[in-house]
C-alpha cells in the first residue's frame, strides 16, 4: 500500500492512499498500529512528509562506487550522523538555498532509500529487523558541502540540518509491496539529467544491518527515519562540480517507491530574523 | 519556576512544580503555552524528563580549559552533533553500561548546561535568542569513548546515543530563576567525588550565539534540547582515565538548577533481542 499524508480542505491532517495528484481514499486510523480504509474519496490540499520523523538517522558513504568518488576509505562500521527533524519537506516543496550558501554554491544532493520503522525497537537482530519497517520511501539527503566540512568541527549535522534539507515521500509504500529492499534501483535526476543511478545491491550495510546497528544498545522510536547512504554521482565530486541553484528541479526516484520531485529556490527573507 | 514532569498513580502525565522528592502542586495545561498552577498537591509516582525533546542537539569541545585538555584546537565554529531523542532518562534512573561497552571499560561522563526551547526559532539573533529559551536544566552528555572514536567513521552519534546516555532533570528552571546563563557553576561528582568543576563563563560560545548559530537558516523545534558542552575534567582525560563502573554514583550539579542523580548499573539482559 502506498500512504501518503496531507491536510484537508478542513486544515486537518489526515492519511490516504491511491493519491493521484489531487484526491486519496482516507485511512482512518493511526498508520503505526491500526487503520481502516474507508473508501471515501478526499481532495488532497496539501501533501505532507508521509510522517513527522521522531528522529532521522542517516548512513554515510554506503555504497562501494560512492565511497571510492569521495576518495575515502570503506568504513568499517556503518557511518551515523543525525539531521534537525525541522529539516523535513514533502515532494513538491521547494529546496531552499541557505543565504549563506547563496554567494559560493555548494549545495548537493543524495538521492537514498528511506526507510521508516514502525515500533520501538532495540537490540533487533539482522534476521529480525526487517519486522520492524513500517514503509519505504524515497529521500534525499541535501548536504551544504563546506558547511559539512567547516561548519561543525568535522562533525556533519549543521551542513545536513538546514530547513528543506530532508525532502522524502511523496509517499511511504509499505514492505509487502516492495519485497527485497537490496533490490532497488536509485537515481537522482537534475534537470532531467540521469546524475546518480546505483542500485541498493552496491550497499556496503544492508537496512537489516543498519537497523540492527543503530538498535545496538539504543530504543529506535516508532517513527524514526533512516536514510540509508547515497550511490555514487553526487555534484561535490564531478569534474567540473555541480551544486543546486535556484530554479533546478531535482527528482529524486526509487523502483516501486515512486519519484519525489523538489525545485529549488533561494532561502525566503522573511524568515530572517 | 522549577518545573518536573511525571506520572500520577493514575499512570497520567502530569507538570508540577514545587517537587519535595515525593509530591508536587499540579500544574495544569501545556508548559510549552499556557498553563495554570492549580495549587493541588498530588503524589510523585514516577519522575520523568522533565520533556520529552523534539531533537537533541549537543555541542562539542565549548569549554576553553576542557578543549585544552582533550589536546584539540579551539574550534572556530561549534561543534554540533545529536543524540537520538530515545536516549533520555530522568533524576534517580540508572545510567546503563552497553553490553558492547562491559569489558573495556570506556562510558565517561559529561556534565552540562541543557536548555530547553521553547517556541520555534529559526535565523534569530544572539540578542533575542534567549527570548525563546522555555528553561535550563542540568544534563550530563554521556559518552561511549571508542564508540565515539572508531563506530561512526568520526562521526560522533552513535557512540553519543545508547539508551540512558542523556540523563536531565530533575526540573527545568525557567530563566527568571535563572537569570544570566552565562554565570552558573557546572560540577560532575562521581562517588562523593568532585571529577568536573567549570563556570558557564569559560564558554567559548555562549548559550545564545549556540541558539543563534543552530538556527541559522534551520527551525528548531519547540522542546529541542541543547546540551552546551562539558568543562574539563571528563574521565578519557585522567591519567589513569576513570570510566563509568557498575556501582558508581553520577551526580551532576548546576547552580540555581539543583543536582542530577543517577547510579550507574550494566545493560539489562531482558533488552537483548
Amino acid at each position: 500500500m502506498q500512504i501518503i499524508r496531507f491536510m484537508t480542505k478542513e486544515k486537518k491532517m489526515a492519511w490516504g492512499t491511491g493519491y493521484d495528484g489531487h484526491t486519496a481514499t482516507l485511512l482512518r486510523g493511526d498508520i503505526f498500529s491500526k487503520f481502516l480504509d474507508t473508501g471515501q474519496q478526499i481532495s488532497v490540499q496539501t501533501l505532507l512528509p508521509p510522517i513527522q520523523p521522531a528522529a532521522i538517522f542517516c548512513i554515510g558513504l554506503n555504497y562501494r562506487l560512492h565511497a571510492q568518488e569521495t576518495g575515502m576509505a570503506l568504513p568499517e562500521y556503518p557511518v551515523v550522523f543525525m539531521k534537525n527533524p525541522g529539516s523535513v519537506i514533502a515532494h513538491g516543496d521547494a529546496i531552499e538555498i541557505p543565504f549563506s550558501c547563496a554567494k559560493i554554491p555548494e549545495v548537493d544532493y543524495e538521492a537514498e532509500l528511506g526507510v521508516i520503522l514502525k515500533s520501538p525497537v532495540k537490540n533487533v537482530s539482522e534476521a529480525r529487523a526487517l519486522d520492524h519497517v513500517l514503509g519505504y520511501t524515497c529521500a534525499n539527503d541535501v548536504s551544504a558541502r563546506r558547511w559539512q566540512k567547516n561548519g561543525g568541527g568535522g562533525q556533519w549535522v549543521k551542513g545536513k540540518s538546514f530547513d528543506t534539507f530532508c525532502p522524502f515521500g511523496p509517499a511511504l509504500v509499505t514492505p509487502d509491496e516492495v519485497g527485497d529492499p537490496q533490490d532497488l534501483s536509485v537515481e537522482c535526476i537534475l534537470n532531467g539529467k540521469t546524475m546518480q543511478k546505483g542500485h541498493t545491491s552496491d550497499m556496503i550495510f544492508s537496512v537489516a544491518r543498519i537497523i540492527a546497528y543503530l538498535s545496538q544498545s539504543a530504543t529506535l522510536l516508532p517513527g524514526t527515519l533512516i536514510l540509508t547512504g547515497t550511490p555514487s554521482g553526487v555534484g561535490f565530486t564531478r569534474k567540473p562540480p555541480v551544486y543546486l541553484t535556484p530554479g533546478d528541479v531535482m527528482e529524486t526516484r526509487i523502483e516501486k517507491l515512486g519519484a519525489l520531485e523538489n525545485r529549488v529556490v533561494s532561502e525566503n527573507i522573511e524568515t530572517l530574523g
